[in-house]
C-alpha cells in the first residue's frame, strides 16, 4: 500500500497557512504537533494530507516530530484546488451549540462564505468569530474539500441589505404560507446566491416585508412543519446544492 | 387577542399520552408541571396546546397548577391529525450528541419511523432508546407537528435486510462514485421509502455490495464533499421531502 493510500485511509488532513508546492517545508503549530504526534501517535515518515484553501491538496511526510513543534516535507499534489459554487449562507446567530452546528454544516455543504447577521429577534449579541472560523477549518479538514469558507464580520440586518452586492439572489426562508417550495423556486437559479435563515422566532414583520419588496429576493418555504434554524440551514443548503449547485 | 393566538404566540405545546377531545381533563406529569408552572411561569387559565400523536392538536386551559402536578381542561381542536409521508430514516448510531441531532432532525423533517441499525463499522453498541424517544417528543412539541415518529428497537444490519418489508425502497447514501445525485435518483419515487445512512467510515465493502445487489435499493450520492453522518441524514431527508414528499 502506497503512502498516499495510507494517508487517505488514516484520513489525517491538516489545514495550514503556508503556501504548498513540491519540496516545500511546512512548520506545524503547537496544536497541530500535539494532535499529530500526541493524539494520533504519528512519527517521522508518517504521511499527512495538507491543504491551505488555495493550492489544492498535497501529500506530505513528517520530517521532524516534537511535543510542541514539527516539520513536514511536502511531496506531491493529490488534488487540484476546487471552488464550491458561489453560494453564501447568511444566518442569525442562535445558541452556541446550534451556531457551531450551522457553520460546520455550511462548510460541509459547500458554501463560499458564511455571513452572520443580527436581526430584530436575534438574542445573541456577541459572536466569537475566531472560534467559529476554527470550527469551519475543522469541518474542512474532515470533509475532504480544499476550500475553507470565511466567517465574515457580523452585520446588522439594515446594513446587510444596504450593502448587498448587485446580482446576488437572496433565497429567503419565509414562514408565510404563500412562498413557493424551495426546490421549485430555485430550480431556474443561475449565478451567485445566498440562503438567508432567521433566528428562532423568525424575522420581524417589518424585516419580512422589506425582504419581500426586493427584486433580488426569492421567498421559499421548507415544508409544513416549523424547522429549528439549524435544521432549516442544513435543509436549505442541501436543496440549493441539489437543484442549482455542485450536487447535480 | 384570543386565547388561541396567545397560545400560538407563546408556543407552549405539550405532548400527552391521554386521548384528546372536547371537555376532556388531562393530568400533567411531574416534569410537565415543573416546566409549565416553574420554568414557563404559567398559572390557572393559561392556554396550552396539546397533541398525543393520534387526535390532532387541541387548545387546553390550565385548571389546577401545582409544583409537582397539574390539570388541564381540553377546550377545542386547533388542528386535525396529520401524517407525514411514509418515509423512514434508518441510521447507524454515532456519538451521543450527533445521534441526538439525527433523531431530532428526523422528527422535524417529517419521518414516520426512526430505525437504528448496527453495521460493521458502527462503534456505538448500546442505545438509550427511551432517551432518544424523549428527544423526538421534544422535537415534535417544537416543530408544530401532530405526529410523533417511533424510535424502533435497534437491529443488526443482516436482520434489517432479512426482515425488510416488501415494496419499501431503500435510498442508500453511497460513497462510491457511480451512484446518481439523490435529487435526480428519487425524482420518480412513489410509495414507501427509507433513507439509509451509515456510520462515520461508511458501510463495509460487503455491506455495500449486498445493498447494491438488491432490487429495492436506490444508490445515491450527496455531492463531492464527504459529509458527516448527521449532515448526510439532514441533507438526504430534506431532498427526499422536496422531491418526493410533502414539501412540494
Amino acid at each position: 500500500m502506497s503512502d498516499y493510500h495510507t494517508a487517505t485511509r488514516a484520513r489525517i488532513r491538516l489545514f495550514v497557512d503556508a503556501p504548498l508546492s513540491g519540496g516545500q517545508q511546512v512548520m506545524l503549530t503547537r496544536d497541530q504537533a500535539h494532535y499529530l504526534f500526541g493524539v494520533m501517535r504519528q512519527g517521522v515518515g508518517a504521511p499527512v494530507l495538507l491543504f491551505n484553501g488555495r493550492d489544492g491538496e498535497w501529500r506530505a511526510k513528517v520530517a521532524e516530530a516534537g511535543k510542541r513543534a514539527g516539520r513536514l516535507d511536502v511531496v506531491e499534489q493529490t488534488a487540484a484546488q476546487a471552488l464550491p459554487p458561489d453560494f453564501w449562507l447568511v444566518f442569525a446567530p442562535i445558541k452556541k451549540a446550534r451556531t457551531d452546528f450551522i457553520v460546520e454544516k455550511a462548510c460541509e455543504l459547500g458554501m463560499r462564505r458564511i455571513q452572520p447577521v443580527f436581526t430584530a429577534y436575534t438574542n445573541s449579541e456577541r459572536l466569537r468569530r475566531d472560534r467559529l472560523q476554527a470550527h469551519v477549518v475543522e469541518a474542512a479538514e474532515q470533509c475532504g474539500g480544499t476550500f475553507v469558507p470565511d466567517v465574515a464580520e457580523p452585520v446588522k440586518f439594515e446594513r446587510l441589505l444596504a450593502d448587498w452586492p448587485e446580482g446576488r439572489q437572496i433565497v429567503f426562508c419565509d414562514e408565510s404560507r404563500d412562498a413557493r417550495p424551495m426546490a421549485e423556486a430555485v430550480a431556474g437559479l443561475t449565478g451567485p446566491a445566498a440562503v438567508l435563515i432567521g433566528p428562532e422566532g423568525g424575522f420581524s414583520a417589518q424585516e419580512a416585508a422589506r425582504l419581500r419588496a426586493r427584486d433580488d429576493v426569492i421567498p421559499v418555504t421548507l415544508g409544513p412543519r416549523i424547522l429549528r434554524a439549524d435544521t432549516a440551514a442544513a435543509a436549505a443548503l442541501a436543496i440549493l446544492q441539489s437543484v442549482a449547485g455542485d450536487w447535480r
